[in-house]
């Protein structure tokens, strides 16, 4: 029986030797190489190679190392494999600071300071309190509850949006596409913190830019495919949409020649926002590998291929 | 009996209606209008006259319509006139705002990232996480204390120093010059918001830089006095300080030829961190000038003169 892992070098140094000590009857293969193929039962990967099945017939449980699996082409994927999503609290603690932070610099209007500091203009604006300013989250799971409620904590005016309900104190949650023009119309700041599925795909767009408060601001910390780029420009142009923060993009790495770099509007960061942090994933990940082998098949990480997430 | 208000149209045209409902007996002149010199028992300004005592005999309490007093010129304010400082919510909540943005800044290399930006790159780093950030925060007053709570909460290492002794949950307190070597030596971003005393002018020098850990940050959110722009720009150039964020400068405006503007590990905005909210500051003025009526002396924003604060 064995655990393979398609990752980085960092990820393979901290994780080989901390499963062999506590699993040290799980051989531990590191990418390219992989011992017995037949031996692989659990195998952790960004994107596993495409004739996965024909290469690990045993193969059992997949991990993603990221927290989304849309990088995962689900049709080489064999149903009875498990697949298993990366929560981590380092992951979860780095987008918290990254919303907060993307938050605070549109709320305290940075953008429009950094225009001036190149300018070498001093001019103060008038400062709103948190609390006037209305900050919408879409996506309410592992990583977005916690991000409306550090949003929440910081005083600013909260509501959620997500395809299921939910219930999180100090925050107004609406859930399904009934309640999705409301939700709309109450964020003047909106973080999208969506899982990339067909239903979500392109769902920013002049549609959407259309029913959110003139002027409103946007952050996506999801998925590039998300954000119809061309969609964005205009409602930029227009006025509809103030300002922007994007630490993903379609495609990544975004072009060299891609009209949002010089944009004075928007603020490119290289999908940053949060990555994994080795130890703390890698316990996460022999956690779960250590229950799998005890039986256990029921994980809140664990993907719903209906879903997709 | 009257209250003389010297600041901008926005706060009179709240605090004069304010004030005439809630003390229909006390006389609320807006400047340059005084009425009768001498029926002027209170006053609100950012910069009195000079001529105080000639022109209004019978003041009794001066106001500062900011938290800081150093804008006044104290040898022309008599001994017996009570001086006080303008605490007030929305002061202290717009200060905890710009320190967290300034100091998520700092901590998600976000200067990089914008240098970046401007040449088309995309290029990652490795994020450490907040706890591995150590942040001190000088000066522990109304809005230190607040603003290094906000840092502890959002999961950074904190410490904290004054020249008394405090204790705050969560943050490692320092007092006095005895301990302030160690106190630098564990903040990798310093945050600078103490009052502007002799005592303290120049304090953000090269003495002090040296004593950081290579590359600190610093962020200046207390007078421009209290920072050697010389020292600060050659910190910068060896390397010893990484980056600074300043939203106070000597003088202000920044001159247009300052080599601030234009440093790529300097982002610089007007003083805006935090300028008093005209509703919750009038409430406060006038909550002040009742209890003052009432007979009440002691308040905890009447201004030390012999600490200058």
């Amino acid at each position: 029986m064995s655990f393979l892992l398609k990752s980085t070098r960092e990820r393979a140094e901290v994780w080989k030797p901390l499963f062999n000590k506590a699993l040290p009857d799980l051989a531990f293969h590191v990418w390219p190489e992989t011992g017995a193929p037949e031996d692989v039962r659990f195998m952790a990967a960004w994107e596993p190679p495409a004739d996965l099945l024909k290469r690990f017939p045993n193969l059992e449980v997949l991990f993603s190392v990221g927290a989304g699996v849309d990088q995962f082409d689900m049709n080489t994927i064999p149903e009875h494999v498990t697949i298993i999503r990366m929560i981590e609290p380092g992951l979860t603690d780095g987008m918290v600071d990254y919303v907060l932070w993307a938050t605070l610099t549109l709320h305290r209007e940075i953008p429009t300071y950094l225009v001036q500091q190149k300018q070498h203009v001093w001019k103060t604006r008038h400062n709103k309190i948190a609390a006037q300013r209305r900050v919408g989250v879409m996506g309410l799971g592992t990583l977005g509850s916690p991000v409306v409620q550090a949003l929440a904590h910081a005083g600013f005016d909260c509501s959620g949006w997500s395809r299921s309900r939910h219930t999180l104190a100090n925050v107004t949650c609406y859930a399904g596409s009934d309640e999705l023009d409301a939700f709309l119309a109450s964020s003047d700041i909106l973080v999208c913190l969506l899982p990339l599925t067909d239903a979500t795909r392109g769902m920013l767009n002049a549609d959407l830019f259309a029913r959110l408060p003139k002027g409103a601001q946007i952050i996506n910390v999801a998925r590039g495919a998300h954000l119809v780029t061309a969609d964005l420009l205009a409602a930029l142009d227009s006025g509809q949409i103030g300002a922007a923060i994007l630490d993903v993009t379609d495609p990544e790495p975004l072009p060299a020649d891609s009209p949002l770099w010089d944009h004075p509007n928007v603020m490119v960061t290289p999908h940053v926002a949060s990555n994994s942090q080795t130890e703390t994933a890698g316990c996460v990940l022999l956690d779960t590998v250590q229950r799998y082998l005890a039986g256990e098949r029921d994980f809140p990480s664990k993907v719903d291929r209906s879903q997709g997430y």
